[in-house]
């Protein structure tokens, strides 16, 4: 079989005709990112996660009000000419799903799976990820956050990256209210000291944390690294600031995440770090893959709340998820061979040509005497007995 | 095996919680709407086309030239703070293929067939149709418009909704440049008078259609309906005003593309229809499915322009296409019986579960002892020789 000539040369962005950190996706490219899409979407379905379409548009006040770190300015904003209101796009279709969960989806027996897949948009990029439209896909399990929970979705995420591609997965483990948690039960600190604690232990800097009074916590800068060790290390400061009371159930909650993993993916741990998992409860991790600069999505434990409205109380419910961004890998991912593609000449068979779509084969047919087979990249021709190598 | 009670009990929009027009898809009807959209890519692929996939959101002015027929006023503007230029989310995908073809693609091979789906959006919703938000699929030939063409692209438009589950196809036959053929080849009018008559043959008025000066015009009135009929009376109006010599090829090309779709749907004709068809040239369709009101998709031949830039003449070029949209089936298509869900119990076998979704199973894993495979939607329980139904 002869491999056809790409005939979609000029797949680069052009400034003058799109706005920066958007793009179109060409042939082939396009194909694969499909047939990534679909990869994962059918992972999540098979776990028994059901698919949620939220739309492209809401209030900007349902999406910027229902979980903590969802940033307004990021989101690219509208009057609504029917109600006069902010409507928004999307930024975060985990945002949408709190808003499904907390509302039409509250009575629905838990733990409830749904998983989601669609466009986002931010108003602009950022110098790391120029990107304005990502594609984002979830899952998330409402009404469980335990170990148990944690180690299905962590498992999850990377066996729905395994199927788009993604090899050497690692997964960093954290503990985003750790601080919060060892203040309430082992080392009290005043509420200005625990701000000044927890920014210098995302800054990673030991002499800050000292100044402001966290020298208790030095030793969690170096509970770091491959998961073994580090477990480890924060277990023997565990024992040493609270006899091991503060955070027991943590590390061995972690244990056990880790412990079902196993060799699915490669473990670390940086139990301080909270940028970006600010609206996390008890455990959140990152995920990475070999090839792919920057992470490709993150999960965690977390609380879907919602207001109280006319006649219903408030929602506060504990969930598990994640959400992956996989464009990096789409774009990076070898593209196969290109597809067997079957000329059909002028005063083709066309019940014949039905026949072979539906054993798999593409088609493509001639409209005039003037129409090649081979400029249309097609592998081979209809012939009597046949489709023919070109 | 026992069909389970469906979890999802509250469906319906609500006003407070989503924008007029704008709505969520929950299971089992987002799985659904997923299913639908993966057939119908599916069938434009068997056929040879491939997809492309422009961004959400282009530059205002791209979006709104390269096509006559899009009125900027249906689209979501606002400045991009980068470039400060007006920003447009999509409301039509096809100007941005148009876009894509004008240059990306410029000089890839013809004829070019390509492929797309996405949400397009719209600021805001008409009377008889609320939804701002939809799903459109569609498929161009670029650099060919002959009958060939329009038969295959009417035949791809109805093998592509009966994969969605339309049945009852029928499709509506129109010659949108035939008050300016008929005007250049055969009856010469002033130009406010081709405006005039243009607009009464829209409307359908008799009265007006004379007043206008278009008597000549009004046996096109009559030459409407089930396609034999129609087109033998359009043939005997060309015979009487110009000698077969205005409307000849036209009459041909539309014997060609209904001789080719033969008994895949009822066909119509409505020769003098333009509305929505402002910017196709001799031949567009409209296709409706039993079930549905209203139309789910157009199509037809036009031409793909687009300015000359800086090293680069314009471009114009020849191509035929269709746009669906599917909402309408998705929302009304029966839906079927729940899938197998099997139920994996505390402590369950991993590596069974894998096999048994290689298979093709649905699983859902118990998190807590208090986890209830009925209340969870499950068909069957993962038992010590395989699943066992419930």
């Amino acid at each position: 079989m002869t491999t056809p000539i790409n005939p979609f040369a000029n797949n680069g962005p052009d400034p003058d005709l799109l706005p920066e950190g958007l793009a179109d996706r060409l042939p082939p490219r396009a194909a694969e990112a499909m047939r990534v899409t679909r990869a994962m979407v059918d992972v999540l379905s098979a776990h028994g996660y059901d698919p949620v379409q939220p739309p492209l548009v809401e209030f900007e006040r349902s999406l910027a009000s229902r979980m903590a770190g969802v940033r307004k300015n990021r989101m690219v904003r509208f009057t609504d000419p029917v109600s006069l209101r902010t409507l928004s796009v999307r930024a975060d279709m985990t945002v949408q799903v709190g808003r499904i969960i907390a509302t039409g989806l509250g009575s629905a027996p838990r733990p409830l799976r749904l998983s989601y897949a669609g466009q986002v948009l931010r108003i602009k990029g950022d110098g790391l990820a120029p990107e304005r439209e990502q594609l984002q896909i979830g899952a998330e399990i409402i009404g469980a956050d335990n170990a148990a929970a944690a180690a299905e979705t962590v498992l999850l995420a990377i066996e729905t990256l395994r199927a788009a591609g993604a090899t050497g997965i690692s997964v960093d483990f954290t503990l985003p209210d750790l601080v919060d948690t060892l203040v309430e039960k082992a080392h009290p600190l005043p509420p200005e000291a625990v701000i000044a604690v927890r920014r210098e232990l995302d800054a990673k800097d030991a002499g800050g944390l000292s100044a402001a009074g966290g020298e208790a916590f030095l030793p969690l800068l170096y509970a770091t690294g491959p998961f073994d060790a580090a477990i480890a290390r924060l277990e023997e400061f565990d024992r040493a600031i609270s006899d091991g009371g503060a955070l027991g159930t943590r590390i061995s909650g972690l244990r056990e995440i880790a412990a079902q993993v196993g060799n699915a993916a490669r473990i670390t741990l940086d139990p301080s770090e909270r940028h970006g998992f600010e609206y996390q409860s008890w455990f959140g991790f990152t995920i990475y893959a070999d090839g792919v600069r920057g992470e490709l999505g993150r999960g965690g434990t977390y609380r879907v709340t919602g207001e109280a409205r006319p006649g219903e109380a408030g929602h506060d419910e504990a969930a598990t998820g994640f959400s992956l961004y996989p464009d990096p890998l789409i774009d990076a991912n070898p593209l196969e061979g290109a597809d067997r593609v079957l000329f059909l000449p002028l005063g083709y068979d066309r019940e014949k040509a039905e026949t072979l779509r539906a054993e798999g084969w593409r088609t493509r047919a001639a409209l005039s005497e003037s129409d090649d087979a081979g400029a249309l990249a097609c592998t081979h021709v209809l012939g009597a007995k046949g489709p023919e190598a070109i």
